[in-house]
C-alpha cells in the first residue's frame, strides 16, 4: 500500500485538492482546490462553457450565494430540504438514518417517511458505525441549509446559503428576459457554489457540504418543445439508458425519444450533449456512464420526467448530472409568492415559459474524469499517474534542463518563457534526475516534457517525451509551440 | 432625469448587475451579475490572471468559503473584526457610528475606541439619518462575520464564512510549497468570494456584504526582498503617491523607492503592475487613480508598510487595492496556533517566509472601469453608453440584418455563426430600427456592429459601424473576423 494506490489518494498526494482547514484538524465535506486542481477545473469549465453555452447561444449569470429566506420558502426548500438524522444514544454521533438502513439492512427506503423509518429501527437492529451501540427509533428531521442573519437592527433579514444555483436564475428571469431581447427559447446558466449541511459527508469529492454546480435553465414555449435548433446534428448520438424497470437500452437519443423513454426532444438533445462531453472532452469511456430514468418515488410531483447521468466510480455508480423537465413550476411558484409577473409575451401570446434543466455537479465531474484517467503503477512505470486528456492537463508542457550547469538551466528557462509567451501553460524544473522529473510530470498528468541538453546548444533541437507512450523524439524548437498546441486542442469544435 | 444618468444606473438598467432577490424586496449589499456583467467580469479576470499570475509564474488555488473558527481565531478576526454600531432609540435602525460622526461632525475617528466615540456622541449631537432623532451614546461592538454551525451531533464544528481569501493561502502554504517544488519566491493567489456583515451597505458596488477578492500572497526570503525578477522592465513606471503628510508625488516607482516612500522593491514592483493594469487594461486615466501610503493609525502593528490604490469615483476616492508587507506575521501566527511547522528550508537555511500581499477588490475594480467608461448622452448621441476597452466588452461584435425579409436575417445568422465559430463573442439582433440597435449596442459597450444589407448579397461586403466614432465602413466578409479580433487584443502582452 502506498499514498497513491487510488485516484483520490493521488489527488491529495499531489495537492490537486487539499482538505480544507487541514492544519486545524480539517472540516468534513470541504476541500480546497490546490494549484493543479484549480488549473484542471478551469480548463474543464472553459471547455464546458464553450460546448454548453457559447455553441448554444446561452447566457450566463453569477449571483450571490446568500439569498433571502423568501426565495427558499417559495421553492419549497425551507419546508422540505431535510434529511432523516439519528443520534447514537451512547456516543452522540449523528448519522443519516436512511443510509444506515440501506447499508445494514439492504432495504431501499427512498421516499419512506421518518415515521416509516422509525418503525424499521424499532423492529430491526441498526447499529452505530462509530461505537457499535444499537440505534434508537428516534429519527429527527435535520435541516440541510445553513441559515444566516444579515444586517443588524430592525433591518435584519433572514437568509440562507443557497442549496442550489437554479433559484437565482428563476427569480432574475424577468430582468434577464428583457435584457436579452425577449426571445424564446432562452438558455440561462449559472456556475457557482451551493451549500448543504450534510449529516455525514463522505466518499471524497462525492458528498460535500460546499460544492459547485453548473446549472442551465432552458426557458421555452411548451408548444414548441419539439423545436430544438441543433437536433439534426446530435440526434444520432447513442447513449445507454437504464429504464425504470431496471433494463438497459443502448440506442440513439432519437430512437429512445421515439419509444418515449425520454420525456421530450430538449431532454434528448441534452443527453446527447452530456454524453459527448463526458466521452470526448472528459475522456470517460462510454461504457462507464449511463442515463437513468427516475421512477415516480424519486421525482417531484411537478416534474414531467427526470433523467440522471450516472458514472461508475470507486464508490459505485454515482449521479453526476440531473436532467428535469420542470414545466412552469418554478416561475409559477415565484410569481405567486412574490406577486410579480413572470409571464412573457412572445408573438402576441402571453404565457409562463416551461423549463428544461440540465444540472451538472462540478466536483463529481472533476473526480470522475480524474478517476478514469488514473493509472496505477505497473511493470513499465513505477509510479501511478493521470492519463488526462491534453486539453484538461494542469500544464501543457514541463521544461527540464538535463543538468543545471553549462548554461543548460538558463536555456531551459528561455524555452519555458518562449512557450509561455505563446500562450501555453508551462512549468520549468531543474532538480532531481530526469527520470524523477518525468515521474512527477506523469503524476500531474502533463502530456509531454521537453528536455534541454548539450545537443540543443549545437543544433537547436530538444527531446520531447510523450507521457502515454513514454517515447522520446527530437524536435526543432521552431515547431515546438505549434506541436504542443495542436495536441491540446479540445474536440467538439471547442475553441 | 432618466434611468441612465450615471454609470451605476445604466449598469442596473441593462442588467449588467441585478440587485439580489429583487423580486422579494432585495437584500442590501448583495448584487448578482447579469449576462453582460458576467461577461465583462470574466474578461477582466482572464486579463488579470494573465498579467498577475501567468506572466509572473504564480499559482492559483480555489478554496472553500466556509472555514473553521480556529483559522479566524488565529488570524485575529474573531476578536477584532468588529464595527461600532449605534441603534436609534426611536426607530431601531442600526448605523455605523464612525461613519455618522465623520459625516455629521466632520471628525476623523479612524482608530478611535468605542469608548472614545461614545464620549463624542454624548458631547456632540449626532442624528438618526432615518428618523432624525438624536442618537444615544450607546455604541455596541458589532461582529462582521457570518457564523455557521457545520454538521450535527457531537461532530458539529463552528465555522464562519471567510471575511477574506488570504487565510486559505496561509493555512495551505506548507502543502503548496511542497507541491510546487520548494522554491522561493512563491506567489500564490486566490480569486473568490468574501463576506462581511456590514451594518450599512451602501454606495452601489462599493460597500458590499458579499464580494470578490483577488488576493496574491508572495512568500519570500526577507534577505532577498530586493531580488524581484521583472524589476528592470517596470522600474521606470510613473505613479502618483500620496504621502502620509498628504502631499502628492509623481515619479517612477524606482525613484519613490529610493526616497523610501515605498516599503520595499516587491511592493514597488506591484504598484507598477497595478498602475499599468488600471491604465492600459481597464482604461482608467492615470490622473484618476493614486497610491496612498497609510499612516500608523491605519496600519496593523505587524505591518512594515501598507499602500492602497485609490480611484476617483462618483462616491469619492475609494480604495480598490491594498498592498501590505505583512512580514512573517501570518505564517508565524498559524504555526503557533496549529502547532504545525510553517518554516521552509531553502539552500540549507530554515526560516519562516515573509509575505508581500497585493489584495484587489473585484467589484470595486469592475465598477471603476465601468464608471470611467461611462459616457452621458449628448448632442451627437441621444443615449448614455459605455466606451469600454474592446477586450473587456461583453460582446466583440453585434450582427444585424437591415430588414428581416429577403433572406437578410438568415444571412445575418450565418455571419453571426461564422464569427462565433472563429471564437468571437457575438449577438445577433433583427428587431427594431438599425438606429435603435446601434443605441442598444452602445449601451452594452459593444465596440462594433456588423449590418447585413442587400449589397451583402451582391458583393459579400458588410457595413461595420464603430462605437466610438459612429463611423461606418464597408468590409469584405473574409476580413471580418481578423479585423474584429485585432481590435479586441489586450495590451501588456496578455494572450
Amino acid at each position: 500500500m502506498s499514498a497513491t494506490d487510488n485516484a483520490f489518494d493521488l489527488l491529495v498526494h499531489k495537492a490537486f485538492i487539499i482538505p480544507s482547514c487541514e492544519v486545524y484538524g480539517g472540516i468534513g465535506g470541504f476541500y480546497d482546490f490546490g494549484p493543479l486542481g484549480t488549473r484542471v477545473k478551469q480548463r474543464m469549465l472553459s471547455a464546458w462553457r464553450d460546448w454548453c453555452l457559447r455553441q448554444e447561444g446561452f447566457f450566463e449569470i453569477d449571483g450571490s450565494v446568500v439569498v433571502r429566506k423568501e426565495v427558499l420558502v417559495a421553492s419549497g426548500h425551507v419546508k422540505s430540504f431535510i434529511d432523516p438524522m439519528v443520534k447514537c444514544g451512547k456516543c452522540q454521533e449523528a448519522f443519516r438514518a436512511d443510509h444506515l438502513i440501506e447499508e445494514q439492512l439492504k432495504r431501499n427506503v427512498e421516499g419512506t417517511s421518518v415515521e416509516g423509518m422509525n418503525k424499521i429501527l424499532s423492529k430491526s437492529k441498526v447499529f452505530c458505525p462509530s461505537c457499535g451501540t444499537r440505534l434508537p427509533a428516534a429519527i429527527e428531521e435535520f435541516h440541510m441549509m445553513f441559515p444566516l442573519s444579515v444586517g443588524a437592527g430592525k433591518k435584519m433579514i433572514e437568509g440562507y446559503l443557497r442549496p442550489e444555483t437554479a433559484q437565482t436564475i428563476f427569480i432574475d428571469f424577468p430582468k434577464i428576459f428583457k435584457a436579452t431581447r425577449e426571445k424564446l427559447p432562452l438558455g440561462i446558466a449559472q456556475l457557482g457554489r451551493s451549500f448543504r449541511n450534510e449529516i455525514s459527508p463522505r466518499q471524497g469529492l462525492i458528498r460535500l457540504r460546499e460544492f459547485e454546480q453548473l446549472e442551465i435553465e432552458i426557458f421555452l414555449d411548451p408548444e414548441k418543445i419539439d423545436e430544438v435548433a441543433g437536433w439534426e446534428k446530435l440526434k444520432g448520438t447513442a447513449v445507454t439508458l437504464r429504464k425504470v424497470d431496471g433494463g438497459d437500452e443502448i440506442a440513439s437519443v432519437e430512437a429512445l425519444l421515439g419509444k418515449r423513454l425520454i420525456p421530450n426532444k430538449y431532454v434528448a438533445y441534452w443527453l446527447a450533449k452530456e454524453a459527448l462531453f463526458y466521452e470526448k472532452v472528459l475522456g470517460i469511456p462510454s461504457d462507464k456512464f449511463r442515463f437513468r430514468f427516475l421512477g415516480p418515488d424519486e421525482t417531484p410531483f411537478y416534474s414531467k420526467g427526470n433523467i440522471d447521468m450516472e458514472v461508475s466510480t470507486d464508490y459505485g455508480w454515482k449521479e453526476t448530472i440531473g436532467n428535469a423537465y420542470r414545466t412552469d413550476h418554478d416561475l409559477g411558484t415565484h410569481a405567486k409568492s412574490s406577486g410579480k409577473d413572470f409571464a412573457v409575451t412572445v408573438d402576441g401570446k402571453k404565457f409562463v415559459p416551461h423549463v428544461v434543466e440540465p444540472s451538472w455537479g462540478l466536483q463529481r465531474m472533476f473526480y470522475a474524469a480524474l478517476e478514469h484517467a488514473y493509472r496505477p503503477k505497473d511493470r513499465d512505470r513505477e509510479w501511478a499517474w493521470f492519463a488526462l486528456p491534453a486539453w484538461l492537463a494542469p500544464y501543457d508542457v514541463n521544461v527540464f534542463s538535463l543538468v543545471k550547469k553549462d548554461g543548460l538551466s538558463e536555456k531551459a528557462e528561455e524555452v519555458n518563457s518562449t512557450l509561455s509567451a505563446a500562450g501555453l501553460s508551462t512549468f520549468c524544473d531543474h532538480s532531481g534526475s530526469i527520470g524523477k522529473r518525468y515521474a512527477r510530470a506523469d503524476e500531474m498528468g502533463v502530456p509531454c516534457c521537453v528536455t534541454i541538453d548539450y545537443q540543443t546548444k549545437e543544433d537547436g533541437t530538444v527531446t520531447v517525451r510523450d507521457r502515454d507512450t513514454m517515447k522520446q523524439v527530437r524536435v526543432g524548437m521552431a515547431y515546438l509551440a505549434a506541436m504542443i498546441r495542436g495536441r491540446a486542442k479540445p474536440p467538439l469544435g471547442i475553441t
